[in-house]
């Protein structure tokens, strides 16, 4: 590992690394095809002969045939029912920052609701000078605002608190997406019914048959908070609760209340289930922490993984993984080959902005050894992603929520990949 | 038109405008439903009393069945064949910046191509120091950029310059998608074979039945220009040029050679087909414009208009819509209500970025008298979108192409739009 060259690479020994130079119309690159004229280049191929599929084939795209196996994947045996389960994003197979909507992580706790523009109320009620009731034309005369934030959920890695690792980033990571929502500040639908002085929590309460109800404080209500009805674009997927959620930017999924109907005002939080049995994290002494909303920045590499090994062998290598924080941004990603001994910036790319997935890279000329491999978010406001060893100290592992602790993978000699945990 | 309020309406004018008030339990906000108790908040409904959909229904999800009609369009009578024909984006019905994959414009030339990446080479040859050819495994080794850009094609509002109307902007301005490219830079590409002095030029040549080939300037290819393959984080759609396709930032829609197979260096232009007899401005004279590449700053509502009228009768309402320019961001849209006598500027929300869609909004209260919508954009470098008498006295309407003229839509007191030309 000490031997092999990192950033400083030059242009040259990129080319010797990664491609081999020769003559045109000879493939190179790969070994296997070096030997003689590639028929790729020298025949006249079938695509380049004749007629591709019209533009009619498909009023609503779909993905090419060759990518049928990128889909959003649910451990069967996790929970009894899938409407009470979760599916989770192929985080390995995208690169950039935005997650296409039918690729989208979902997790329900009553089944995906069915509810038309038409069919949809939100009733405003409690600590209110006017209680009042919109429909989704109301809602659609209040100015707009559109954010890319990421969605993650407070149990995103739960499994990993004991130790158990789940092969693959999709797994231990892949509750989680990052879209663009258009929708209206909550502080803009609040204002017309003109909450009370005393009115310092909101109950959001879902329309789906979990009757999903999440205390929100008001300062975050008033703050950055959304009614969204599009994402990436369009509308909500049905699974993402159309025609409207919640969108509380940086906080635990299980906030962002789908499909939602009621918003209570009151003076103090509710206590219901999904905020004392479910979504507080038990420690060592039995004790839970409350209100731990905020999801603090964490990270992972997506390529290499155990679901996505290297297979072009040694030679020129690209890492890449995203990272994120609920309290802002991602100034900075480390990345390390052996196990933490040595850390390296990684590159930052594409837009930073404020509780969305960042994507970070890190080039280097792999010499066929074994890598383990780290990554380790810096937030904007100067924390930094703790091992998991760190948070067990703090908490136990009683716990199934919260656990941004740094991922290990091990990459082999072949080029496949481990999820491994290193003291 | 003159006794409108505008931006100053007060929020009570709001509330008053745009939705009733009363008590908890009773629909607000329609007039048809204010006289008695909503079923839809008095009454257990079917979404909330039975489990919904469970995760495993689409492991590649797709929109509600309420948004069928959310989709792609062809004019069926432009084009002989739907393998060399368009679809048209439903901008009308999107909101933020982000084009979702499936709703993305198309256009063909020889139809959809379906190349593995196993089957895919990129070759580059001509005026290099070592000819190369990459596989899509080289590919992957370069570093990688992300990158949100609009791609519009020449002919977007084409018929529109001898003054048909087309009604709807899907059709009107439809020819444009704006997604996060990932890909690599051009440049690094180059670098690898490297350039000679005297190369100047670069020939892009696609795999497809088209042969499809452009000419782009060095100083282009080597500034942003990506080898993309993946949009929105997933692999390119195959209409859109799986496994790689060019990407040529702000510059017309053509040039972005999709199922990219070749890139020639040489020292003068190829003066090939698709830049000659097509993507040229024939002008009055009969001669023509050429190297017409870049898109200037262009904008048009998209709601109301033609295909989304205004159906919640006078009051509160929300004029949205998209601006974008080829050489630069978008600082500025003004919005008219009466064919231009007086402008007020827009609400610019979302990012702001170089050669991408940005979204607009003008908010104000509709007295239910008929409306003359225009918008107006001005880009970063000081350009302010031209009427479209103003282009036709400099080029005539001979053109087909490069029509960024403001479009007009006539709101009716009914709230329906229709596209016409005020002079």
């Amino acid at each position: 590992m000490d031997e092999m060259s990192h950033k400083g690479t030059s242009r040259r020994g990129f080319l010797r690394a990664g491609l081999a130079a020769g003559g045109a119309l000879t493939a190179l690159g790969t070994a296997a095809r070096a030997s003689g004229p590639d028929p790729l280049i020298t025949e006249v191929q079938p695509w380049a002969s004749q007629l591709g599929d019209g533009v009619d084939v498909a009023p609503y795209g779909m993905p090419i045939r060759f990518e049928e196996h990128v889909i959003r994947r649910n451990v069967e045996w996790l929970t009894a029912e899938t409407a009470s389960s979760i599916n989770f994003t192929p985080l390995h197979e995208l690169d950039g920052i935005i997650t296409p909507n039918g690729l989208c992580f979902e997790r329900h706790h009553g089944g995906a609701a069915e509810i038309a523009k038409s069919d949809w109320r939100l009733m405003i009620n409690g600590l209110v000078e006017t209680p009042l009731v919109f429909t989704f034309a109301d809602l659609m005369r209040f100015p707009r605002v559109n954010k890319i934030h990421f969605l993650e959920c407070a149990a995103n890695g739960g499994m990993e608190w004991a130790g158990a690792q789940l092969n693959g980033c999709q797994f231990t990571h892949g509750m989680i997406h990052n879209v663009m929502y258009t929708g209206v500040m909550l502080k803009d639908i609040l204002a017309e019914a003109g909450v009370k002085t005393e009115g310092k929590w909101l109950l959001a309460e879902g329309a789906d048959a979990s009757g999903m109800t999440r205390s929100i404080p008001m300062e975050k209500a008033l703050d950055d908070c959304m009614i969204a009805f599009k994402m990436n674009g369009e509308m909500l997927r049905k699974e993402q609760g159309y025609p409207a959620r919640l969108v509380v930017p940086g906080w635990e999924g299980n906030m962002w209340i789908k499909w939602i109907r009621r918003l209570e005002v009151g003076d103090q939080p509710w206590e219901q289930r999904e905020e004392t049995s479910k979504y507080t994290d038990t420690m060592e002494d039995g004790r839970s922490r409350r209100w731990t909303w905020v999801m603090d920045a964490k990270s992972v590499i997506t390529n290499p993984s155990p679901q996505a090994p290297i297979t072009h062998g040694p030679g020129r290598t690209v890492i890449t993984g995203v990272a994120w924080s609920g309290r802002g941004t991602i100034p900075r990603v480390d990345v390390t080959l052996n196990g933490g001994k040595t850390w390296f910036p990684a590159r930052m790319d594409g837009p930073s902005l404020d509780k969305s997935m960042h994507r970070f890279y890190y080039e280097f000329d792999w010499d066929g050894s074994e890598l383990l491999l780290q990554s380790r978010a810096v937030d904007s406001t100067g924390y930094v992603q703790p091992t998991k060893n760190q948070l067990r100290a703090f908490r136990g592992v009683n716990s199934v929520y919260h656990n941004n602790g740094i991922a290990t993978w091990w990459v082999k000699p072949d080029g496949s990949a481990e999820n491994v945990e290193i003291s």
